[in-house]
């Protein structure tokens, strides 16, 4: 254990200052809640949007909006241009080779749907869809109901004590039967982070296409789609800093190209005859309907802001945070982290469980001290089972966290037990 | 035919007075496109956005913004509210009986796709479903994908040769097997309203359920869910000076309760377990993800603009200025106007051509003037078959409008004419 000295310095190191510098950028946190500063812990569930991201949206609304793709007018032209410029950017943030490989959808949960709906042409009853038992609800339910729809056989992977998958346990779930792996790049309750690379490799060697829900992974991870091999990566705008409303489905394209549309409807077709109709080519194809261009140009903007601070940096900064915090609650013996309490292969969420206390009573007592930090299962029951944890608490960090802010939080969970009379 | 004087007193009356003087809530409009004034007649497409629905969106990203429903922090308590106060406005705004009735959605797309989908629960082989030949793609497809999974058959309504249809036809094709009726509320294309009203009342008479496609209806004629005895309603956010992202679906408490989900993941669940899950109540039930806040925020703040001027006079404003561009338009020879030049339910869209020239040219040549109008299949190709056109332009007009753009636009028929080396 540390003395307060050491933390001392600590709080001083480059972290702080980076989070400091960056902090100003988001109106919304520079707030008071409860009479306290607003410390936002709540990042894995929605992050913040900085000045730019809300500028760009803003004048996209003010000087270009229109539908694009259908019209021959100035503005419908231009916005256009910014919806595809706004695809172009995300193809490079992701690394994929084709533009045309990146759909743009409501959010992961959108992405995962379209996916399990499409894939169902790819599949035969008996074959095998493996998921994990870490997965956020968004990323079971759908191949729940494919399975079902199919006569599927919906297998899980288990984590070992450490809210860990081995790849052991991979190699000993697939098997020849298994058409589809979909995993979590990043669990949203333990901030593990899993092998995702090793197991599309392991995977592919079983003829089995993967699904990355990068819900999570995208924000915090530079994620390179190319080089994991990922067949399908999903992940949100509204976990990066972007507007919600908007989110991503990347899809290697000749898959793509196989699969039929999800949703039906305008700007998706080619011919529509009263019984039957053809399709548009990628990417339109599995975008039915008016998009969403200034959740996509906001989308642009917060992407262009988290490469130009550059996401490793960012990544190193939440690991220093995460290290912190850890540390420090592990000094406190009422605190039970849900997740690895070492750093290796994870990023800044932190689950944690304040004995005898439950986690949605906490959440409103660090409230009280301007502290936002989610509660309950975080969509993610079956693991919550696994674990035979009723619910926990939770904290994630994004770029604008603070070790001052990790001092305030740690201070308030005595608070915390001081209302419920256990002392600190 | 009028003759130009009698036009200038037109120009001066109240119309003209009430558009500028809402004209200037719009900042977007107040801006030259290839060097002259902005003319925005794509308002069929997407509508522009006052001042009021931009600040009440960027309020809600500088003060509120998180993740509702699922968390007990402060914010998370505010977006929620935000959220459901949303719904209730939605509620007031087509008079539904209860919020849990109003489902947010991406778009009137995503609402018909939801509904195609979840209604295969209510349909057996060789049940019938009637739609017409004058609707929107996103009417069309969703339908033709239910039909051809189902084995169900998809019957057309065919419309008069002045673009309506006739109680008559729909009496005709109603049978005891038509277990859905789809149908617009007002053509995208000609601007025909429908008799909604006599057409659920025939189509409830048959035991057959109605699904209204309200995109073109909601934001221009005060609409009455419970009056009209819609069972479902469906309309998008960014058609009613709201942002893009966000969407509508109504439907009656008892037969959304009865059907199943569409979209699966976070937030609509109440239990999930390895291999099964139960659903959470209405309207959670059909809201998988985390929803679009800030769009519904906005949408909010456009039905409170829209509103506090009154659909009536709105509707009024628009139907002053399409009797005003059918009357000069038809002062013109080598126009041919795509649907009914009187007055009788229609709303202030017009589709036409200019003779010899095709309507991508049409609007590119007035695009140099300014104006923005579309041109294409207006996502409607099955209409334009019946009819036998190629593709028409389409004017489109909202509160902003102006005779005197009107006569501008006329201006630019000229030099359309001219440019092809016709004269005017």
């Amino acid at each position: 254990m540390k003395s307060k000295q050491e933390y001392a310095v600590k709080e001083n190191s480059l972290s702080d200052k980076f989070a400091q510098k960056y902090k100003d950028d988001f109106p919304i946190l520079n707030q008071q809640i409860n009479g306290k500063d607003l410390i936002y812990f709540d990042n894995a569930a929605t992050t913040q949007k900085p000045e730019s991201v809300l500028d760009a949206v803003d004048n996209y609304n003010r000087t270009i909006n229109a539908n694009p793709h259908r019209g021959a007018h100035t503005l419908s032209i231009r916005a256009t241009e910014a919806y595809e410029n706004a695809r172009e950017k995300v193809k490079d943030f992701i690394n994929a080779e084709k533009s045309e490989e990146i759909i743009f959808t409501r959010n992961t949960t959108e992405s995962l749907n379209l996916l399990a709906n499409s894939m169902e042409a790819l599949v035969e009853e008996g074959d095998e869809i493996l998921i994990s038992v870490l997965e956020h609800h968004s990323n079971i339910l759908p191949w729940q109901q494919l399975a079902e729809r199919k006569n599927l056989k919906l297998k899980y992977l288990y984590p070992d004590q450490n809210y860990r998958i081995q790849l052991s346990e991979l190699r000993e779930k697939l098997s020849e039967k298994t058409k589809i792996l979909s995993i979590s790049q990043m669990s949203n309750v333990s901030g593990v982070i899993n092998p995702v690379k090793e197991m599309i490799e392991l995977a592919h060697q079983n003829d089995a296409l993967v699904v990355v829900d990068g819900a999570q992974g995208a924000p915090h991870l530079k994620t390179d789609v190319r080089a994991l091999d990922a067949d399908f990566y999903a992940f949100s705008g509204h976990k990066m800093l972007a507007p919600m409303g908007i989110g991503v489905l990347y899809g290697k394209k000749a898959l793509l190209e196989e699969l039929p549309p999800f949703l039906k409807g305008g700007g998706m077709i080619e011919y529509v005859k009263e019984q039957d109709s053809t399709y548009a080519p990628l990417p339109e194809k599995f975008e039915a309907g008016t998009p969403n261009v200034e959740g996509a140009v906001g989308l642009q903007a917060a992407i262009e802001y988290l490469e130009d601070i550059g996401l490793d940096k960012i990544k190193e900064h939440e690991l220093e945070l995460t290290e912190y915090a850890l540390e420090k609650m592990g000094e406190l013996d009422y605190v039970e982290i849900a997740g690895p309490t070492d750093l290796e292969d994870r990023g800044g969420i932190i689950s944690f469980n304040l004995r005898d206390i439950h986690s949605h009573d906490l959440a409103t007592i660090v409230d009280s001290e301007g502290i936002a930090i989610r509660s309950g299962h975080h969509c993610a029951q079956p693991l919550m089972k696994f674990y035979q944890l009723n619910s926990t608490g939770r904290i994630s960090f994004y770029l604008y966290n603070t070790k001052a802010e990790v001092d305030k939080f740690i201070e308030s969970l005595d608070k915390v037990r001081e209302v419920f009379g256990y002392g600190s």
